[in-house]
């Protein structure tokens, strides 16, 4: 039931000619209350997308009253134009929405999300046209379509439902590739029925993200629109522990996360790089991140080579604590280096599965992290040389 | 006549059964005076090859009198063995050439580079003859047959010579993929006539390569074994300016280098990423490495694409000086993105060749950079997931 699971919202994916076929491509998310607090995480990179700098606006306020959410154009790098087009996106929404609803709606309430190609104007006139339907089309039920609207390269919808003490949260997302640290290219949506202040919906997601999303990093690119957003609508009447509502907006953004591993562009292979025996957790993750962007290692585990050598030469070129004749690397539960030298026949290792972990052992401290990424495969060139994103 | 231009050098390559098919496999240069001045640089990979730690303590004295080359297996992390083989190997060659020469050399004049498969033991009976066979092939034109013994996946040996005012600089190099700064996975010997003392040298000779070598990044994966070695003989009797010696052996490096990345593995482009407008160059290059590691900017180039989205979403990584909407991007000479928005329209952009240039100018201050990198494709991935290193 995806973004819908939770009680007091709705939701809508509808068809504006964005993409072709007539494919879904607006989804429309709408929180009915009582409450209308908000959270927001966006893209830590430099160049943000005309949305992303509009939703990061409204977001400071606390309130959303409604998503809108566009694939077939990110509207990034499109300058001036781009403002206005995401103003006029805005505009439209809390126009209509006014017109169909129970109260009147100011652009200020509705946040903006775009995915899809940079550096290209969005057709701002089938959007319109496109969010008309989907304002026609919300529904207490609509959590699956919205999902589906926001595909790009993803081959599947991703939607996650967890319940907690009275009250639940929900999510979508997309983004099947430029998945990287300060967030994945991906526009997430979470929703709970929750009873939560904004201080407390803020560290909720903050925590979350950084316990999920901020440790996938598929190809160490990252995007110029990427968002999450958590609404609360209070309807489930329940106020739960802060602990409580951060568990399971973590575990929504856990599945989702796996989720986008998953589907990461042309990939054969989930990774999990776990990192061990570090000092600080800040080791753990440096070291994990090189490891996960190494060109190398993830060629070698593509073609189901545990290449223990590439992995300690981009463990070398980290800043982490560790002694260079201490460290243990360890593909699928053998340990084929120990001691920064050759330890069991790699012949023992099978990468034949789809699911791959490389363990290294840092004999430094007590800290680890560990980071989800993929291989670098033939496919992944493939799909990225192709289409122009 | 690569190594063995300049005069006092004698060179050899011969085949100790480390590669298949009695490919030559072991290199020797000598050094036969009346110097035997050297400066070296080594990689900066904290994970550094037995070899390696040999050659950086050696050079300490600044004094080398020959260095043995092996590819066909990299010596690294191979632990106490790895270390003991090493110093076995310089007490070979000291041990031949005084048999075979004018004066007694210990191992300490010996300086050891590997190259090959990582976490292998070095099999070092076979290459104790190999050694044998190439101390007898000593030559005055032996440079051309040691530059082909080090290479690996090299497709071509790479082999340059400059002459300055009355010397001679040579070199030879082997590096066809983990090109990254600090050095690539290269292994280079640069020798000298001129004279020169230690201090002179080791400025040339990092000069050199901050300029050349550690601007081409390849595929961000820096390697546990790169050398470079300058050897000065004296025989010329001639004492350049210290700022012509430096202009010659940056000549050497810089054609070396072109050569490196002109024979990346599986590359189909050169692509040079001149960032210009920087606040300072350490921006500049800052820029322009975060451009070359993107593997969706890499993979685009691969497929033709002109994708300056890509290239603004890697910008927006660093935190260099700009303002994003001061940005331009040129391909190829053609302006698709300018002020951080769209430009030329991007049909105008011929990427068919095999050189591309990708110009982003900051707007932001005076200084510049290069980096020379390659794009990522299908036949990268091939090479890096079937072949072992």
């Amino acid at each position: 039931m995806s973004v819908t699971a939770p009680r007091g919202f709705r939701a809508a994916g509808a068809s504006a000619g964005l993409k072709a076929g007539g494919a879904l491509d607006v989804a429309l998310v709408v929180n009915d209350g009582p409450d209308a607090t908000a959270a927001g995480v966006f893209t830590t990179n430099r160049i943000k997308a005309a949305p992303v700098q509009w939703s990061s606006k409204v977001l400071r306020q606390g309130v959303v009253r409604a998503v809108v959410l566009n694939s077939g154009g990110a509207n990034a790098c499109t300058g001036a134009r781009g403002l206005v087009d995401t103003r006029t996106t805005a505009d439209h929404v809390a126009a209509r929405l006014t017109a169909a609803g129970r109260y009147p709606l100011g652009p200020a309430d509705v946040a903006v999300c775009s995915t899809g190609l940079i550096g290209v104007p969005l057709p701002v006139k089938p959007l319109l046209t496109g969010i008309d339907e989907a304002v026609r089309k919300l529904a207490k039920d609509g959590g699956p379509s919205a999902a589906e609207a926001i595909m790009t390269t993803d081959t599947r919808p991703k939607t996650a439902v967890v319940t907690g003490e009275g009250f639940t949260v929900g999510g979508m997302a997309k983004g099947a590739g430029m998945l990287a640290p300060g967030l994945a290219t991906m526009l997430v949506v979470l929703t709970t029925d929750a009873v939560a202040g904004g201080t407390v919906l803020d560290a909720a997601l903050r925590s979350a993200c950084a316990a999920t999303f901020d440790r996938v990093d598929s190809d160490g690119c990252m995007s110029t629109n990427d968002t999450v957003l958590l609404l609360a609508s209070g309807a489930s009447g329940i106020c739960p522990d802060p602990g409580d509502l951060t568990a399971a907006v973590t575990a929504t953004c856990a599945d989702l996360a796996s989720q986008l591993v998953a589907d990461a562009e042309g990939a054969t292979k989930e990774i999990a790089i776990e990192v061990t025996g570090a000092a600080s957790t800040a080791d753990a993750i440096e070291v994990a991140r090189a490891i996960a962007r190494s060109s190398l290692v993830k060629c070698a585990i593509f073609g189901n080579d545990p290449n223990w050598g590439r992995v300690l030469a981009a463990v070398g070129t980290t800043e982490a604590a560790f002694a260079p004749d201490a460290v243990d690397v360890t593909f699928n539960g053998v340990p084929v280096c120990v001691g920064g030298a050759i330890g069991a026949d790699r012949s023992q290792v099978d990468l034949a599965g789809r699911n791959v972990t490389v363990a290294v052992e840092l004999h430094a401290g007590p800290e680890q992290a560990t980071i989800w990424t993929n291989d670098l495969s033939i496919g992944y060139v493939r799909e990225n040389s192709e289409y122009a994103s």
